[in-house]
């Protein structure tokens, strides 16, 4: 049985704890967060503090704040010697206080509050300087079902970066479409087949294989169309020219 | 029973010949192409042809040709007054030749060869001046499973651009992805999760509800890392930045 502490009741925070909570290796000795939170049904039995002097002896501590805040954090954990993780995309392993065994248990998903997601679908980027470190943190993401990477702090900064273009900037260009469909009173539903196709191709076929379209196979009348409709939208105008131009390079 | 003829065996021809094939209120009259097919298995007892003068008798001749090959085609079509539609985005229904009654039958969808779609996830965009021949239409989508929409040919343009940003550049967003994991030797299924999780939130929420990450939250500390990160590949640094604004633009 693995011992853990979980600090910080964000979405991250949250979506752990009831992982961890449910896990049968796991028991979730105890949660943090520095002000009181709203109860949650599935995790009322969990004992709870806001005195980071008070936290229980535990096999890992996993610190699930916001990025600026991880550093002081580790800063302010009084004991010594113990595994101490935190699940950020973009801050450094060294970041955290070497008076502790670092490490990172990085959950590469999009966590909404409110929305469920199975942890089969959360892949855990794992960093420890210490193999049994490693081995642990392992054993935990096996215990709540997600699969597990080894990724070093330099990886997992590109990887954060290469989440932010498949994660944000689509959603962005989704909305962009919403906009546009809009616009013209044309139901934005009659997208959502091709979203998913799209997204569901890529998980077979390389994106390089999967491309399709006006701007791969040169067809400059399309795209003058295209562009002459956008002419009301600057903005998306450049993104079209500019995305256009990607694709071109990467394929001509 | 609605009697058909399909003209053309590309992607869009041979899938629509396999799902009109299958309906049971539907029959697959004759299929023409200029030049001989590959022969496919399900589709081996529909009479073909390659002389356009020799066109069965039938209900519906849905073309499914390239863009720059519709109007002449249409013109080579020797009867008058029958129903002849285009499948394609961005051409307008005034383009068919007029001695026939015109329409479009647009299957807003993916559709590679060699991928087996239900056509359950095509939504069909129907378009015709006659009331009777929408019917026609509405009634063949149905019988193939597919969702249709009444769509004039000023909003099907915009639909076909909005599908080129929510499935081209999604997918060339992908690839930009694919390519900076790669150069630092990151498994590119880390973030097939992430990719499905984020096409599956559209679904229910919109694009602008689901946003998150640091363009959004207005993060500058890790904006500007990831600008660092990308100096060695200028176009994706322009298309972060353009994104970037984009974004906070629409959620300022």
């Amino acid at each position: 049985m693995i011992n853990i502490v979980v600090i910080g009741a964000g979405n991250v925070g949250i979506h752990l704890c009831k992982a961890i909570n449910k896990a049968k290796d796991l028991t979730l000795k105890q949660w943090y967060n520095r002000s009181k939170i709203h109860k949650i049904d599935s995790l009322k039995d969990v004992p709870f503090t806001n005195d980071i002097t008070n936290l229980e002896k535990a096999d890992i501590y996993i610190i699930c704040v916001s990025d600026s805040a991880i550093e002081n954090l580790s800063n302010d954990i009084q004991f010594k010697n113990r595994l101490v993780v935190h699940t950020s995309g973009s801050v450094p392993m060294r970041n955290l206080n070497k008076k502790n065994r670092r490490g990172v248990f990085y959950p590469l998903q999009s966590l909404s509050k409110g929305i469920e997601i199975s942890f089969i679908n959360v892949p855990i980027c794992i960093e420890a300087n210490d193999k049994k470190d490693r081995q642990i943190l392992q054993m935990v993401a096996t215990a709540i079902g997600s699969p597990k990477y080894f990724i070093q702090s330099d990886q997992r900064k590109i990887l954060h970066l290469a989440a932010v273009f498949v994660n944000n900037f689509t959603n962005q260009l989704y909305r962009i479409s919403h906009e546009l469909t809009d616009n013209k009173n044309i139901n934005f539903d009659i997208l959502k087949p091709l979203i998913a196709e799209t997204s569901k191709k890529v998980q077979k076929l390389s994106p390089y294989k999967s491309q399709t379209g006006p701007a791969k196979r040169g067809d400059k009348k399309t795209i003058k169309q295209h562009i002459k409709l956008l002419e009301d939208y600057p903005t998306y105008k450049k993104i079209y020219e500019l995305l256009t131009h990607s694709i071109q390079k990467t394929h001509g």
